[in-house]
């Protein structure tokens, strides 16, 4: 029987994160601002990009990669606003950088201004996974409670922004923005909450300004401090 | 330099598979109802278990076993009502049967007919662990959308039961109870669906019902249709 010995002198995840670092070096160069938005399933990130698009009609060029299991569900809701390509995991639990690059290579080719990233819905693996991006932001809907901050907490350390979407459903539910917002900074001090109805447009221009005055700080040199782990 | 060769000839996964088998044998010979429930972050899994609890008053022997990544929050809500013990992953996506067997040690030592293990609020990846339950419910909140089921479609190819929870919040969402159910059915045919509001108490006879119906099966020796991968 022939065996074969694999020598492994290298430390795997150091790799994959010079390559995200090389990666975001390369957004960098190209003015493209590289937002990495997560959450549970239907927690509304399809909903925030779509406002978000609406909300710029044009002004930027903005492009988005969206990841799911399995459909095209959420990418067919994009696309009327936005140029957009499907990112199929085929049954993986997060995305990885890999599969980044070959939607970004299916993108028109065109020098993008913001390049939002849609990960699967899934509040704990894809906090493990760096992809590169520039801001990292997890969005929370009223409806999956304010204790899910402390529940959850790699996805919240590793965060620079908090959207709480859904707040029309507010008079409805038992949620608390002041406690999700403590439980959060408990966590992650210099998190940024940002609360919206995408449904009602309310808060998006504060997320538009947002995102703005972030690849503001990217173009002058002063980037986003990174969280990752 | 040495190296050393382990040869791997026994399939791994199997003996986990075998594992659970046991397992499910032991509490079918406790006549215990083993009930695994799966949701997203903040479905109403716990709430779904309170109102059981309050509904039954002590006619059954129940306890719940309540998995989280970090924070004891889940059992500190249930323990008015029922014996239950936390099962904390440190950071892991999912439970598996040896952290089961651990809770199980540290509940009372009594014979349960219900024996409840709320899983990690993750929609992924608990559906690629069998922990030897006889029945695997997946709670799908109104407020996610109703095209999660062919979003996510291992985790409901593998439950025998969907429970729409959240169900006083239809007049506020744009949910349809048959389109998600058609969707359901389209994965897994025999999925039985039951719509819930545990905050108004809707639905939780019909459930509860279902449990009793379940279990009496087990009793029988009619066991539910297993689908676990």
């Amino acid at each position: 029987m022939q065996t074969r010995t694999i020598i492994v002198n290298q430390d795997i995840l150091a790799t994959t994160k010079q390559l995200a670092a090389i990666q975001q070096q390369e957004w960098t160069t190209q003015q493209t601002l590289a937002v990495n938005i997560v959450s549970s399933p239907g927690a509304g990130k399809t909903s925030l990009l779509q406002a978000t698009a609406q909300h710029w009609q044009g002004r930027y060029q903005m492009a988005v990669l969206v990841g799911d299991l399995a459909t095209d569900r959420d990418a067919e809701r994009l696309r009327p606003w936005v140029p957009v390509e499907q990112l199929t995991t085929g049954g993986a639990c997060h995305l990885e950088l890999p599969l980044v690059r070959q939607g970004l290579a299916r993108l028109p080719e065109t020098r993008w201004d913001f390049l939002f990233i849609e990960n699967i819905g899934n509040l704990v693996c894809p906090a493990s996974h760096d992809l590169g991006e520039h801001l990292r932001v997890v969005v929370l809907s009223t409806t999956e409670g304010d204790d899910k901050p402390g529940k959850y907490p790699k996805m919240f350390r590793t965060s620079q922004a908090m959207v709480i979407s859904k707040t029309d459903l507010l008079p409805h539910v038992p949620f608390c923005v002041d406690a999700a917002v403590a439980d959060a900074l408990l966590i992650q001090p210099a998190i940024r909450t940002i609360s919206v109805s995408a449904l009602q447009g309310t808060g998006i221009q504060e997320w538009c300004d947002f995102l703005e005055k972030t690849r503001n700080k990217m173009l002058s040199g002063l980037m986003p401090e990174n969280f990752h782990p």
